[in-house]
């Protein structure tokens, strides 16, 4: 009974509003780490400040005891700029595929630690997986091998990164904590600090399809990370962007790596293409390289030989054809006029419920599942028109889809059509 | 999968501060109790409820549910009134010793299931078990023929009575999350429903030896009760109590014994005493008694006898020498003039720390602990006279006792001295 805290007091004093100290906050995560603090009262902190909030202290410190958790990686040996991109998440967010290749064509090293999607939203490594025989595990050496020859990787996170936040995120995601702005900055820098990138540049969405759908919190998300990453000593930049619709048209895992090929090889769309270019830019510039020119790597096929080189070092045939599924249905618009909103959530959960994406953490995902829209928000339709193609393995998935998608599509006259800017703004 | 709910959207709603239905407290409640809901998703909800509170119908729907996942005990067939009584806690609370035998002696039938003590405030349990002998533990049948022959009992609650509750207290105990009055309310009125008394006597405590310091939240836990009792068919009363200064002069277990025995001599502390008869007179008017005066039981022998018959009932002998420990400290005033104040609360946790209390459930008790008063507020003292006097097995606990008794005895002016009235009022 050495102890020099006890949890409970930590959870009463935050309960009634109070700051913890440096010294509680690295005592409590080094412990739960360890496995001496039940689940059950580390939840209930979380929720405590889910109601009070954490100050930026507070918050930096949290970070800190989550970084020191686990091993820091260091590529200062690679003798070139190593600058790190993390996104919040979205809808046919398929831009880790593009950017990566794009910045890397530019001798820049990016070394993507990425997850699994859950819920809504997709996961980079199970679009990724979709390639046959593309691997998401790779050892130390093998990341810093990949780094000095192909310039880029994307791969899962090792147990030994950040392992309190591991255990933390799981936590939260199974007791309704996940959206509090301090656990969320802290969750994401502990890892995004450890995998150490010189710079790193966030990509903060907002809106319907987005974790924070309010602008103003995803503001202040952003500049809570700037924080803590330029106090680590990480040069950091945030870009705040729309996730009101799905970006680009694909939305699954197969057709989404489909449409980062299409980009990679000069063909995007124009929103995909216009957001991997601003945070490609950011990522330049934090690497010395303010003058380089994103739009000439998709233009000219460097970075397209970059996503070979880089799907071939992961065990994956660049050349392979990706599944598709058995079953396809097409949503029809219902009025003639213009394509006001393609509510990017509603597109999320229609594609998750048919199997693109998983509810339980560990569950397979289904590589084929998913839609593709036909129309982008500002097209003029007719009524008849087709507004996207569902695919489903399991036809029987199909219903409970449209169901998501009900109201989820608006077309009116093309007065009330204003087009809504994809960048709202940047912090640091 | 077929199941009706997902608990993490009961956390996010009451979260959010809405209210949740019937159906889902029952749901969450049957699963918990089952083992299908996690630990940690059930403090977090307790904590998103010490924010956001419940409706008057959510903490009954709470009670129901937590009554019902247990069995609810039945005296009807007794032939006379059956009238149970209950404290929030205090220190030096020994009136159960007291009022049971008390209102047991006219006839009345007073089925105490009881509690052990846990941090600064004893439990029943804990005292009568310094009596050799005296067990706690008595099977459903013994409590029937206990009743029917001596009138009243005292014993443990069993694991069939409220399971649901039993669980959840041991969680908000290891959370943080204990004072939250509907948490409170449907905690105590679930085990006092099952208890299956026609009648029910609350002492409310409050002031710094209690649970709810603030008078106000004792009101409203009073209300609260009150309201969920009437509701469930049990007529209720609840008297709110003072519990700034001890009750009493004994704070312990042996000693407490002593002293409920020397008032049901005829020979007990005025303000002990006083309590007792309003609490007694509560229970025999929902009994049907409104004439029965409690005062006459304790100066004609007749609380003794139930006291002593109900001591050999349950294997204690009452003539049998408690125990006594062998090192003693007396606390000297430090001043002359009257004592002002003797702060409950610091007494309480002197008296655990002497080893008469318990920091962990389940861990032993030092029976022969504790500390006696020897003054009351309002009695004049010079520097130099005995405040207290401290009983230790183990003398090196004494330095940390005195550590907890500093700046808790008040000395002062006579002007300054004002009575204050220890039964604060009534609800029901």
């Amino acid at each position: 009974m050495t102890e020099p805290y006890d949890m409970v007091d930590l959870i009463l004093a935050k309960r009634q509003g109070e700051a913890l100290t440096g010294d509680q906050i690295r005592w409590m995560i080094a412990k739960y780490t360890a496995g001496g603090i039940l689940d059950a009262q580390m939840s209930a902190l979380t929720m405590a400040i889910c109601f009070q909030g954490m100050t930026p202290r507070e918050t930096g410190d949290l970070t800190t005891a989550m970084l020191e958790s686990g091993t820091r990686m260091d590529y200062s040996g690679l003798g070139a700029p190593v600058v790190d991109k993390h996104s919040t998440g979205g809808v046919g967010d398929k831009v880790t595929l593009v950017l990566m290749p794009v910045v890397a064509s530019f001798g820049v090293k990016v070394p993507q630690l990425s997850g699994r999607g859950l819920g809504h939203t997709g996961g980079t490594l199970d679009k990724l997986e979709s390639i046959p025989g593309w691997r998401a595990d790779l050892t130390s050496e093998e990341i810093r091998e990949q780094l000095r020859t192909v310039g880029g990787m994307v791969c899962a996170a090792g147990a030994d990164l950040a392992p309190a936040d591991r255990r933390l995120y799981a936590l939260r995601d199974a007791t309704g904590t996940v959206d509090a702005i301090p656990l969320i900055a802290s969750s994401i820098m502990s890892k995004k600090i450890a995998e150490g990138a010189q710079g790193l540049v966030l990509d903060v969405t907002t809106g319907s399809g987005a974790f924070l759908t309010d602008p103003a919190e995803a503001r202040e998300l952003a500049r809570t990370m700037v924080h803590l990453g330029e106090h680590a000593g990480v040069r950091t930049r945030a870009i705040l962007t729309d996730m009101s619709a799905p970006l680009g048209f694909a939305i699954g895992n197969a057709n989404e790596v489909r449409e980062a090929v299409q980009t990679l090889q000069g063909r995007g769309p124009a929103d995909l293409v216009h957001v991997v270019c601003v945070l490609a830019r950011a990522m330049l510039e934090l690497a010395g390289l303010p003058d380089a020119d994103p739009r000439r790597a998709l233009a000219d096929g460097s970075a397209l030989r970059v996503w070979r080189d880089f799907v071939s070092a992961q065990g994956g045939d660049p050349d392979a054809a990706l599944p598709e599924a058995d079953h396809s249905s097409i949503l029809r618009a219902e009025y003639d006029g213009v394509v006001l909103d393609l509510e990017a959530r509603a597109f999320g959960v229609a594609a998750w419920r048919l199997g693109a994406g998983r509810s339980v953490p560990g569950a397979p995902v289904d590589h084929a599942a998913g839609i593709d829209l036909r129309v982008k928000p500002g097209d003029r339709v007719r009524r008849g028109d087709p507004i996207c193609e569902l695919h489903a393995t399991d036809p029987d998935r199909l219903p409970r889809a449209y169901e998501a998608l009900e109201g989820a599509v608006s077309i009116g006259d093309a007065t009330r059509w204003a087009p809504a800017p994809l960048i709202l703004g940047s912090v640091g």
